[in-house]
């Protein structure tokens, strides 16, 4: 039988509040088996640039990576908050280490081709690119790597990758050698029946429900794509997703099933 | 017998000048043997400080690192120019991986303790508490740790760490395992007898001709600890220590003895 891997997924909220972020990191760093973390960027990123006077470009509500954005998502996501995740990991006693997907080559990507609109420096991934025996041999070797949305596109650039996709992307990858169980975490208690009510959680959910759901109009939005990457994660091979808060990272929030 | 392990510090304008790390960054690709890339800061750090209005803090000449000069030193040590080098090498098909002290605990330091002065996030590094074993881990593998001068208080708090020392004391712990070559890079020929003239490269210096030139004032500034940590890695074992250009990278520059 395949030995259990924990996937926890941070971001939004969970990473720009120092409380939420320390209570989230200690719970993570008591678990046992097999484990890794991969989080998002939270609103440091769009912080430094304001800072800097560097205007975000969107296009239809989607941001644009030009060269100066990657440079800031790089030092931001591979730099400040991947290092500091992995400090305080430490502290812990959790033998943490930061990557990127640059790092041991485990996550290339391909820059997404311009059609409509040219997304600049991001990159998309396939499940079977990610190099999952290298992550494998960290893994067995006690160490819990902790992974920052930035690929590569193995010819010397570096690209911005949505982190929900990297989870879940590794999550099937890492589906060859464990029992994957996959934890989306975030600001809300999991997938609310009403986005006004925190209580509202809908403890199970399929894919007819998601469908329902999303003709109904009930889910919108960003959960949208969270949830088509739960899904891709199970049509992958990973045994079990959840999408929780913080409080609920044991054993609370949306269990995703097909 | 033990396997020859090469140590590579780049630092300086070899960072700052794309065609010239470029250069070094495909040399040290093309080695065969067991490998590892300490780098330094470059300009990149000052130059995002002043872009962000913080006044660089100095007492006698050294710079003070506050909570806000940490952070930017991890977002463009460990972010920006670490994963930009992993990229490159990993183009060259070196399979790089990039470590901050933090990441797998590799290199603990201690906040050096305030005397006259008070540092700041400053780390100390004692080579004895390198954890060598994960270091050669990863380097029997045949990964590439490419370490940048952040380092890690095991309480949770980063720490900035000079680049020269780190790259002493890693080839230091790393001696246990390897036969251990240490080269440190930068823009110079080598150690010049005449800082002006750059043809003026001393071929072989030992500790009794570094006290000479050193009372002479022959040797300055920035040389004095540079070639302290030269010896101070042949005191701890390392096999040899040259000081060289990105030309000299395979056999040029200064060769230092005891």
């Amino acid at each position: 039988m395949k030995p259990t891997l924990t996937i926890l997924k941070i971001g939004g909220n969970v990473i720009d509040l120092p409380s939420s972020l320390e209570t989230v990191l200690s719970d993570f760093a008591s678990w046992r088996e097999h484990k890794a973390l991969v989080h998002g960027g939270g609103k440091q990123a769009s912080s430094l640039m304001n800072r800097l006077g560097i205007a975000p470009q969107m296009v239809n509500g989607r941001r644009i990576t030009d060269r100066q954005t990657l440079d800031i998502v790089t030092m931001v996501y591979a730099g400040l908050i991947n290092k500091n995740i992995v400090a305080t990991l430490q502290k812990h006693a959790c033998n943490a280490i930061g990557l990127s997907g640059a790092d041991a080559g485990v996550i290339p990507a391909t820059k997404r081709p311009v059609k409509e609109t040219d997304y600049g420096f991001v990159g998309d991934v396939i499940p079977a690119d990610i190099r999952a025996e290298q992550l494998s041999r960290f893994i067995d070797m006690g160490l819990a790597p902790v992974i920052a949305p930035i690929t590569h596109n193995r010819e010397g650039s570096l690209l911005n990758t949505n982190a929900d996709t990297i989870a879940s992307g590794v999550a099937v990858a890492l589906s060859q050698y464990y029992r994957v169980q996959l934890v989306f975490c975030f600001e809300k208690n999991g997938v609310l029946r009403d986005p006004s009510d925190d209580h509202s959680v809908i403890a199970r959910m399929d894919e007819a429900l998601f469908l329902q759901c999303k003709n109904e109009g009930v889910i919108t939005a960003g959960m949208i794509p969270k949830l088509e990457n739960a899904f891709a994660a199970l049509h992958g091979g990973v045994a079990g997703v959840r999408i929780c808060s913080p409080e609920g990272v044991e054993n609370g929030g949306t269990s995703i099933s097909l």
